[in-house]
């Protein structure tokens, strides 16, 4: 299934000082962490706890692929906002499009794909179907 | 001047998988960043804002000293309340508490020690004025 | 100019707990990281200190641009080496194909470019002229 | 048992970009993952590996408590080294003393508390016997 004009979730955060780096600005590594803080909030709002689902599904989803383009910047005490938006789901699989912005201005985007696993082994496995109909 | 009975500023934060490790919790040095944060959006609170004073004062607040105590371990998910609490204020330095809890646990508790420094050459300076005033 | 065959630089790093996280791996964030270790070495192997450029010369290196994907995870303990081999060099900016493996086993792989900026504005520049020879 | 003139384990590692702040220096609550470095180091040295303890022995270390002195900047590029002392060993805990120096000048101290843990549970264990041994 593929989405083209899906909705964005969008999650806010600010910026501390351990997301910066020496070149005074945010340390590009961590918008990998911010897109990951969005997906899990996206997740929450579909009604999904991973840890639940790792624990008690032994299973986890984990990062397969990211692209990122760092367009602009932020800085110490900046709102930014993280938007998600899946573009592809298959059964094990998701490919989600995600970007971080401050007020008009896009600082980075990236492309994520994400597997489910099995939390033991770490083979691939279908995501649960409860997720699969709550983003379809 | 000390502050006993001072009341607590709470900032809310959620756990992500970039603040756990191989243990299933909580990577313990995470704390310090926690109470970081907290203490981040206490100035904010107050009315200041670090990138501006770094920027545009030349000072920077640096921490001087850290005692921290873990107590219980926090996961994946959970949602914590970490709190900042003055105890003692000069005019180069400030003695703060701060406790991170999950509901009515205690997750952990510190004690910090901060600073005031120039940008450029890292010599201790006194805390603006309208920032001791704001907290006495 | 493009390079087809340039033999890589090797870092070798350990991985510690803060590298993991409650997936008991890597944090597949962090691989960033090492690939950005692993350049600085190499620049150093050169004769290049970025502190230097950056307070002296008023130059940084800043990522443009990043693709990894994932293969297989690496565990507490595990000793990785890290690659860099430049696949293009621009006068302002560098390709770089960069590979994490364990044994011979691989563990992520990325394509990465990066700019050369002024430390002040952030204005793309030049590279270096002695760092554009020494790639060379 | 106290250990008052027990040699240091020294070791040594260097500070890339991810470690520092816009401060322009390192990002203070690193240092305790450089401690942990170096105590896992310290632990190889003396035949033991973390990861094999965890997962085929069913026991992790956990930190307890730790207090930090930060006395001088560390900056990108510096090669620091970082010393482990054990001051103090019981069946369940350890207090290890331990600083990071860059050439001549301490940069920060800290006396660490470490216990041990099921990995299950996280209730308090016995320490390994080899390990206690190790030490003593």
């Amino acid at each position: 299934m593929t989405f083209t004009d899906a909705p964005a979730f969008i999650h806010p955060l600010r910026i501390y000082w351990e997301d910066t780096d020496a070149g005074g600005v945010v340390f590009y590594a961590n918008y990998l962490k911010f897109f990951e803080r969005a997906r899990t909030e996206w997740l929450r709002s579909l009604g999904f706890q991973q840890e639940r689902m790792r624990t008690e599904g032994g299973a986890m989803f984990v990062v397969a692929d990211t692209r990122v383009r760092y367009l602009s910047p932020a800085r110490l005490d900046d709102l930014i906002e993280v938007s998600v938006r899946v573009v592809e789901s298959g059964r094990a699989s998701l490919r989600l499009v995600q970007e971080a912005r401050r007020g008009g201005q896009a600082l980075a985007e990236g492309e994520i794909r994400i597997g489910c696993v099995d939390t033991g082994t770490f083979k691939p496995r279908r995501i649960p179907n409860d997720i699969l109909d709550a983003i379809a």
